[in-house]
């Protein structure tokens, strides 16, 4: 049975990466997931939070990488939605996604060889149809990788502080069938709901499955797993050949 | 290798739980995993939240399921929160984790037949020491489970509106180990962070895992679904007990 | 003529304190004036607040005690109320009853004896008819009491810091008759409304007292002050039995 | 022994209440406890408060009275206050002094009789040197007075619909001797820390009296309260004089 | 003497309008002035704010347009700039900015006959290199002349609902030198700082001018309201350009 | 035509200042523009705002001078106006007019000369009908003037720190024809609504004019201009008139 928008059920949307989208940001992605688009953009402050002090700690202090996730109110198809800085607090909702990114982020980057920095990875939803938590881990991971690049070019850090690439997707069941990178007419008839972040070598970072409509069987649960990993797989080659060309170009410079 | 605690991997620890903890609300579960304590209650509100009237609609309207969370401000071994009210604002991990609850209690109860009524699920943490969400999942079953048969009994609601019992449970991996309901110690210490939701007959609501410290693996991943499992149908043996005591006493009257 | 609940114009609701209701605090109680529940929990803070640290002294500084009041969602028999968190702020009626107890218990505590330390102490009510802001001040006299032999045993403090003992019991005037110890039915139907806080010596630390209906007379403020003092005496005595077997136990170990 | 000021242990400051200051609002009057400074002003509003709207209610609604304090940011003399809007909410000391400004009002006034309308009584203190809270109300209730009387002009009400004049005052201890109406220095200083609001013919609206430094006796509470008789009797004196002379002007005109 | 990017006195940036940039909102534009970017979006609500339904009117209500203005948090080459969402308030700037933008697009726009619609025009800033506020109002027309277009296709609007063309450009006076369309650098150092509005007729919508350093002569008043006729004449040939190419595809279609 | 309250086109309402109209602050005026009456009030802080703080500057700093305007909520004919402490946030107009405030003095005062100190300027509208801020810029204006000479008096600043008076007024279009100083109904009925700040020698400070209903020409533009400088001469005439009485008086002292 075909999707929706005519793809197979393992098959991702038309995704692109363009780095540099912006001159003023340490570095800078515009991620496209289908009709999903989000700026990335990663800034350094040179300080971590005020909670890292904490007194128990001696010697040298470990970095910090943070994030903050925002969808501009015109971003929706549903609809203009309200500014959360006009409603004068940020929803649940973005501060679980920010949460999510952040998390995931750390978990591949060695903080202890960052100095006493902070990465800030904005990601700024700028049209929405479904997967945007998914393309702001997959497009905050390239324009972090470039930044760190681009810190080793200054000597502010020494060596690469990371092990590997990492990408996210979504997966889930709609009419039945495990499908991967909903979008959001699938995902809002989703029976099930996952997102899912894993390395380039296929280990996880991070497994979030949500029963929408019914539980599902551990089955259902394997079959959404092994689509995560196809569709992590093809996002990590195209984040590379993203990567590739502009770190080559930088050091043609 | 012994946990800290004494435990093994794969041994929940002490739970109890005492319904009827308070007179006033609707219903009321004290409910304790060890030393976490969570006042689990439940109000009827007899209308459903404004964004539900949407013009879409039409006939019968469905009911609605929400949860609210906190931590009073004496409840943490690692000294005293500042109260979210006294901030102005509800943190990022509140409404991460309010959003879990009401969502994993909503995925199980059939609102449609519940009316145009709202319940209202309040998890209150008395005493913190690691896993206060699944206990509050836990702890609040039970006092949905016993709402909804007052509300039967009142006639509110014709028939039962759930299908099968569900609880909480969290997994990790600490010291390279899989290990079944941490603690908070084993928690601060956890590689990976793992929270399971699932149905009495063993069926997945919500699985979130984490990589705290590095990405797992697929078998990993496996481990810890398979500890929770187990720890999952301890848990509904332990709601079932109490429940059915409250029930067949409030029957007998 | 008898009261609503059939007990004597001058007669007290059963009243129940229990020390060490939790593990975590520095110390605990939970207090029922009849349905009335608290928990009052007292934590030390090894700062006193900023606005303490002016230029204009010298010298050796002093601490400071203070309190923070919260009803929790479930715990009104009038229906389910909105939490302050949520609301995203603190209502009037709340910083009145907190900065009362604060004040109160300040009033019998010499805080130039504790240190550069703050003493919280948090009133949580999870079952409220009428009374809460007396139960209040009266169990946190218990787990302050107690919090000080604490300190006392671990040297962080010399010499016992208060005088004597205090508590507060409101009184009022309904139907016409004076009463003492209000329930919520009682309170919301009297003419006049007094919280009297005083010591076991007879002495006042706080008379309030409201026209709620119309004002009264100097003959009816003092038969109010006369069922004030009766009460204070017989919580003391319950206040006095609680403590001691909790410090003959301590003392013991 | 003679006051900071050189007044007699019984002796107001001096005091002055110039009615129609503002030519806006309903009524409005300057009211001066020596240097303390407050604008009264009230308005009306054509609707009572949401929470007045119960379903329990039938037949004809009553109105409601409130009020606001606010304290100006140059108004203190130990130097310039952040302004509570800028600090994004109002203090405890604010809700409670509005809490008991609104109090007292509605002890004296009709609220059946004023018909589906909301009198707010503005307070902002614009000057402050002790007791603004105290003329605050001495000051509201000839405002309030007046705003009645053009009501009764306007038709809008039919009859007068309070029965007395009321007044506040403060009184205290201090240097160990009660003393009437006390200044900010002597406030800083006393002991005990009273303020009474009394009718014309002596009852009591509220009572209020707290233990600043050490609790109170039996006794100081009665010599206090003598004070606050003979102070609320010359303050409704000057309210009298100050109400007759516009109300004669206006019933000429 | 050539200014700071080698512009002369009277020569715009490089000014590129980019319409349909994103396919969600009813219009939108991305508008470059040099290095400065800004998204902006028009979306229609169906309805008018609250306080346009005034008892006071009658027969058929007017539209409304309104703005709301925002800097992403990377936009900044002076660092990043924190977001108001999690600031919990819109800083006076934006406020004032936002503010303008709606009153000089409410001055062209006919809303009388918009019907009872809100035109939402949201600039984001993904770049700010000066000058964020006239690239805002200019790029903020031409979305909305194209939004006008397709509600007359859409037949929701039955006519032109503007007359002229506008479009907002900075003057000021740098180094003693009046110029126009000032960069970042340039308006750091500005002596005065000028904004202004007009119609492509030559008419003001709004003219605001601050001595930034000095105050400045009635010349130097007109000398630089010259300039900014020149500058605003250039920019809207290009605004016709841009919205000529749009509306003649889409009639094609 | 003669305007709505007899004026001829080019006359300012009366206008009053009185200053010293507290004690308390540093300086104060109560100016009056027709009906419109604000409390302008100085208050010194010793200490400059922490943004300034940057680690860039070397050597001596600067001082600061900042706005808070207000309006009371009964200050306006339209009825109660909403306190902005109450709504818990300060609207988008307030932030403007006291940016506005802040700016314009700054322009004359000589901050360097000011030391590492503050100055607050609140203006505090009491009563509103149309020019509220060009009132409090001309009524701010000598109150900083006086709090200048009490400075110098106290020997905390050396010399003048500004060069000139300054004053402000609105001007406008009404029924097509400029006029001086408008009042809230002509405000309310303006075409064109122009603020213009002045210095004694007629040199501009801002400027800022806005098309209410609809653009307006350069020679309407040049009308309103003149109208303005003539109506700055003569509120400085008045500025002086105040100033020198309260100087000569003190230096008398």
């Amino acid at each position: 049975m075909d999707r929706i928008d005519g793809r197979k059920p393992d098959e991702l949307r038309e995704v692109a990466i363009t780095a540099n989208f912006l001159e003023v940001p340490l570095s800078s992605a515009l991620v496209e997931f289908g009709r999903t688009k989000v700026i990335c953009a990663v800034s350094l402050e040179e300080k971590v939070p005020r909670w890292m002090y904490n007194p128990r700690q001696t010697g040298v202090r470990s970095g910090w990488l943070t994030s903050e996730y925002s969808m501009a109110p015109f971003s929706s198809g549903q609809g203009r939605m309200m500014r959360e800085s006009t409603r004068g607090k940020v929803g649940g909702r973005t501060y679980e996604i920010q949460r999510l990114i952040g998390r995931c982020l750390r978990a591949v980057v060695d903080l202890d060889k960052l100095g006493e920095n902070t990465l800030w990875v904005d990601c700024d939803v700028i049209q929405a149809d479904g997967g945007t938590r998914t393309a702001s881990i997959t497009g905050g991971f390239v324009a972090v990788a470039i930044a760190i690049e681009r810190l080793k070019a200054q000597k502010l850090i020494k060596e690469n502080i990371y092990d590997e690439f990492m990408a996210a997707v979504s997966v889930g069941i709609v009419d039945g069938q495990p499908v991967l990178d909903l979008c959001y007419d699938e995902d809002s008839a989703a029976q099930v709901d996952m997102n899912v972040v894993m390395t380039e070598s296929g280990k996880f970072i991070e497994v979030q499955g949500t029963a929408e409509k019914y539980p599902y069987t551990a089955d259902e649960l394997q079959a959404m797993l092994a689509l995560a990993a196809k569709g992590v797989k093809e996002l990590v080659a195209i984040q590379r050949e993203c990567f590739d060309k502009v770190i080559m170009q930088e050091r043609s410079e």
